[in-house]
């Protein structure tokens, strides 16, 4: 019986001790974290009341979109370089990348050419990236719609010598974007391949977009080297509705298809890289960033131009507020994310082999809405110590750290301890994306400021704090 | 010793047996949160796919703007009543409010009547609630510009027959649109009773928004009965600021003024409530409600009729997924919270009296912009409970409940256990507050059916669980 009084005395005086260490602890954190508001505070104000990355985003959509390899990238490739240097970074660099070059052209139209009812009527669409174009005198066939590739199959050898007009609706029942994206980009990214199987002559894809309207959304498409080619585009929601009834009344209706976009060898690119070196621990890299080429319809404002202007103003904030970090970090502005990823790539083949130890890397890349969370691919006992970072993060609108994924780019580098997503408020994404409607305008200066900040707490906190 | 082995044993004892005992409450509150997981799945699906709200909104934005005492306002009252008895509610009807009266009428025009550089520019101006008109001919004098109270005592006589420009601006450096409304909402309210106090003929406040523009916003104001009255009206930001570099050039420039919207006595009007009984306990009520008057610019989508129609919307979802909630809900809107309160004051004096028993009060009155949290006024405790709720809720993007104001109409309620408010995302909605701004367009589709989905489920689990 001894013996047990003495284990739980044992176990008291654990208790109690552990107790004491871990207030005695706390306080310490708490007083730390004092600073960090005052800090984090800074930040946001200046990032709110000076609006500098909205100002350069208006630079920055004057340019035009930055589709990769394109004139209007390297443009915009050098006017990052640039502001990077005026922010007084301490290295500012340029990191070559071979990237895929595709060119819309001019012409793409798609009418109803043979009807009783339709003649004539002409169909809003856009080529997909990376399609092949159609002959000069065009495509001319019927159309048959499908929901999915099962419905495909099971069509079978009617699809032979068609139009496939994939008419899966983007699912508004769903409370996240993204997820119902997910549920209906399968039509855009594989669909010409599977049309191609069955014998169909080209496939329209109805616009993966929860808004309604008529502006069809472009993106990346696939095609298989063993399967032929055909040409691939997006339709506008309210014209995919539209033929859908139309081919109902009248399946022997006729659509011409004229596309004259060209695909070319790889042309030489850039990622951009500014960073600000730590005090302390130079070795120890935080990356903060986001891809920066852009689809060629409206500027890329929300993808991806605002988020890598966000990430840019993190580094700018810390130079404008004289903060010099404990570890290195470094803004990263990825190439080629869109249509090849070559940027992400060639930055985590760098990231491999470089001196510096990779510690955490932030990807930017779900627009400049107002900020919601981060995503964090990490163990489970970092991300309970980062969620001790929120009452600080709070304050620009971070309502929580969860396990998720962060980004295609930053998940390149291997070998961190930790991957960020920046997680902003999702509703109004999908109308926008990969669209002529994703122009500055859409931009909200107040909300693309807020992220700035949140993005440039975490970046402070983990330079301070490491992981 | 053998005391303390006892005391020990004991302890752990009752360690354990509460750990059990958690345990198995735990599991059960588990079982039944299953079920209400369910639910809200069902809430959200049919709140997102039908659009039912957004749909009422548009008819609603169609009738107008609803300015306590216009004939709009009556019209969107049948409509609403109409509204509810087509949900099917239990009970439906009207609880009789007077309500203040006053019309903008067809002149508010001000211009720059006298300067060298400047003569006949024309300025953006919206007279506030309740001002009094200028003389026919219009009031013509020099413009004295302030930002703050204790500059306008400072200037004391320099005021004397002039129209005072109160020109603080809204702070866009503060995170929350709320508390920068809240810094420089006093110029309106009582602008005009301090520049009379010092003589002034007029007074122009820039307008309380944080959008760069030229719409004036319009909203409350108050005279003091024993201080004379001067007309007070709303200037855009843009003029506003181009008025305050005229006056530092010429400070002789003399603004003519000139209005003619008038007061007249108070007029019948109504609270609109609409109800389903409760199955377990019809005389526990849960009113769920916002203010049903809107200022008569634009046609008041975001303030405040999208949350009066995502409250009525949250009894028809009980209706359309057939819920028979335990608890009485009742959906009131209020009337005449803009310049009175009369509406929300009517139904707490009737709630002081009624029979039932109202135990919780949600107010919506933030816009309907993606939900964010919900405010609550109550104990500690019930909040700590509330908080379990959070899983539940957050499939409807609620990430938080905490201490904070409801709103004006529901806390007029005595006696509740809780009163909530409703807090979508804020950053757009002092772009669009009290002006030309607020219309239809201004709503998003999937941001509106959310915050109704976000309520309903509050309300579900209000009405199953109580308090």
């Amino acid at each position: 019986m001894k013996k047990t009084i003495l284990i739980h005395c044992l176990l008291i005086f654990t208790f109690l001790s552990f107790q004491k260490n871990s207030l005695h602890a706390q306080s310490k954190i708490q007083d730390s974290f004092l600073g960090f508001h005052k800090i984090a505070d800074s930040l946001i104000f200046r990032s709110l009341s000076e609006q500098r990355g909205y100002q350069w985003l208006k630079e920055l959509c004057d340019i035009g979109p930055r589709l990769s390899g394109s004139e209007n990238s390297l443009k915009a490739i050098y006017w990052a370089e640039e502001k990077m240097r005026s922010s007084g970074l301490d290295s500012v660099w340029l990191q070559p990348v071979m990237v895929p070059k595709w060119i819309r052209n001019n012409i793409e139209e798609a009418m109803i050419s043979k009807s009783k009812n339709y003649f004539g009527r002409k169909l809003k669409i856009a080529s997909l990236g990376g399609s092949i174009a159609t002959p000069k005198k065009g495509i001319t066939a019927e159309v048959i719609e499908v929901r999915s590739f099962d419905e495909l199959k099971m069509l079978g050898s009617k699809v032979k010598g068609k139009i496939v007009l994939y008419n899966r609706a983007f699912d508004n029942s769903l409370v996240s974007t993204f997820e119902a994206y997910g549920k209906a980009v399968d039509q855009r990214s594989i669909g010409a391949i599977e049309a191609a199987k069955f014998g169909a002559v080209a496939s329209l894809v109805r616009s993966v977009t929860s808004k309604k309207d008529n502006v069809p959304h472009t993106g990346m498409m696939n095609y298989d080297s063993l399967i032929e080619k055909i040409p691939h585009a997006a339709i506008g929601t309210f014209d995919a509705d539209f033929l859908s009834e139309a081919i109902k009344k009248e399946p022997n209706l006729k659509v011409t298809l004229k596309m004259n976009c060209q695909s070319f060898p790889d042309v030489q690119s850039y990622n951009v890289i500014g960073e600000i070196r730590g005090t302390e621990f130079p070795e120890e890299v935080i990356v903060v960033g986001g891809h920066y080429d852009s689809w060629d319809k409206g500027c890329g404002a929300h993808d991806d131009g605002a988020p890598c202007i966000q990430t840019m103003e993190v580094l700018d904030l810390f130079k404008r507020l004289q903060i010099r970090p404990k570890r290195t970090i470094r803004c990263v502005l990825f190439i080629n994310e869109e249509n090849g990823l070559r940027g992400g790539i060639e930055y985590g083949k760098y990231a491999d082999t470089a001196k510096v130890k990779h510690i955490a890397a932030i990807e930017a890349d779900r627009g400049a809405f107002t900020p919601r969370g981060f995503n964090v691919t990490t163990d489970s006992l970092t991300i309970d110590i980062l969620q001790k970072w929120l009452p600080v993060l709070n304050k620009a609108h971070i309502d929580w750290i969860r396990k998720g994924g962060s980004g295609g780019d930053v998940a390149q580098i291997k070998n961190a301890k930790a991957w960020f997503g920046f997680v902003p408020d999702d509703q109004r994404y999908m109308d926008v994306h990969h669209s002529a409607n994703d122009t500055f305008e859409s931009v909200h200066p107040r909300e693309m400021q807020i992220g700035s900040a949140a993005l440039a707490i975490l970046v402070y906190l983990l330079s301070e704090i490491g992981l």
